[in-house]
């Protein structure tokens, strides 16, 4: 038997629940593994490195699952993509060890939000960024996203039901890049909150809005109290792009996704 | 009276019978003209740089007409956005002058076709690439392509129904670009004939797939005849980038493009 599997997938989160199987909605795992029973004739578990939430997309989530088939990876890609609606594919599958667990494989994590920042509704990307029709303090924005980066309790910025023990995470990068007409928020973590960078990006636009000045972000990382914080950003702004499972690796994107950012903190 | 207007629209073109007025079918043109009479509740006739076939798609078409309104160019491209579609946007609206038309005032414009290879059906861009899951021969296709760049009598690649006088074109730029898993190919020209661009991409794929030579692009300009060449690429890859009025302009968005080109012609 080939054994366990890993994948590499791609999905539109518009139409679904998010990753995680759940009583009210369609999961994106709930695709997955009803894709491999009609495939396979076969039940599997699927786990994620990330739990996106409902709304969120992703271009690079990783995925693995005991494979009780006899299928190798490249007929799984295949017989899956087959199965699957056309918002969600598989881009690669491979074998993966015996212990292979994606959540603690995952050594960094890649998030972008993008804001589509014009009059016009969008037309490409609908659903894909968040509409922003009203000008934007760009660099008061990039000033707020520098005071997030580093190591933070970013309990202002964790959902109500978030379960982690500790709100102490790391961002790695966490800058705003000018994509004209687009305002392009790349995202480097090792670990995040539930609802975390949604929650920054809210704050974000706020600031952006000239509601509150840029101080505004380094207050609430001190004060802790999410009720003082921005409204949660839509989800349809949010991708997972990519999960790193290998410290060169992360190291070497998040060197490139710096050196792409355009806009100064000041 | 504001008097003459001029618009940048971009669409979708995938549900939509092409830019021009057809008595099958919605045009892009029907529904700008309809979003103008349901806005202002006066007819106007809407003319285009380029009368982009069905399917096809745009960023950046050059719209002018009449505007027997009193409303400015502000208030026409919201009051035009309230009234259209998801799948189509007035990006700008401005005043142009009375003798004003978009096809005499071209000097030059940039189309590009994308190619999405990959194995697994386009998840984000689907309906805006051509997916081709099968492997290319990459070099050979911009070896092609630059066998089209320059003066050429391009009989070969027009279609049927082509009502130009002449079938004599000047490709300014015609190369593909590596953006993996993409292959973008840039098109800078002042004129084209109907379908030309798509018969050419159609042509460089059986090229790619190594059913003809890359010599034979050369062969098929020599020749003229339409029947020796490729199939029409399907429109969903096409898309019309922009519409230059001016000289300095087109030049250098061409000096741009051309930079921009990664796949040496070998």
């Amino acid at each position: 038997l080939p054994g366990r599997v890993g994948l590499i997938v791609e999905y539109r989160g518009t139409r679904y629940c998010g990753w995680q199987l759940q009583p009210n909605g369609v999961s994106i795992q709930q695709l997955l593994e009803e894709a491999f029973r009609r495939m396979t004739g076969l039940k599997t578990r699927m786990q994620a490195a990330a739990r996106t939430d409902s709304g969120v997309h992703a271009r690079g989530q990783l995925v693995a699952f005991e494979n009780p088939s006899r299928h190798g990876p490249e007929r799984l890609r295949e017989g899956l993509n087959f199965y699957l609606p056309p918002e969600v594919a598989v881009l690669e599958a491979f074998q993966v060890a015996e212990d292979f667990d994606p959540r603690r494989a995952a050594v960094g994590k890649h998030y972008r939000y993008t804001l589509l920042c014009r009059r016009a509704q969008p037309v490409f990307e609908a659903g894909l960024v968040y509409h922003c029709p009203y000008p934007l303090d760009a660099p008061a924005m990039q000033r707020a996203a520098f005071m997030a980066e580093g190591e933070h309790d970013f309990s202002a910025f964790r959902a109500a039901d978030d379960e982690n023990h500790t709100a102490v995470r790391r961002l790695d990068l966490c800058r705003w890049r000018a994509e004209p007409p687009r305002l392009v928020l790349e995202v480097f973590g090792r670990g995040f909150l539930k609802q975390m960078i949604r929650n920054l990006v809210g704050t974000m636009l706020q600031i952006g809005r000239r509601r509150w000045p840029a101080e505004k972000m380094a207050e609430l990382l001190s004060s802790g109290d999410r009720r003082r914080a921005g409204p949660t950003a839509p989800a349809s702004g949010l991708c997972l792009m990519r999960v790193f499972t290998d410290e060169e690796s992360y190291r070497e994107n998040l060197r490139l996704a710096a050196e792409s950012i355009n806009l100064p903190v000041r």
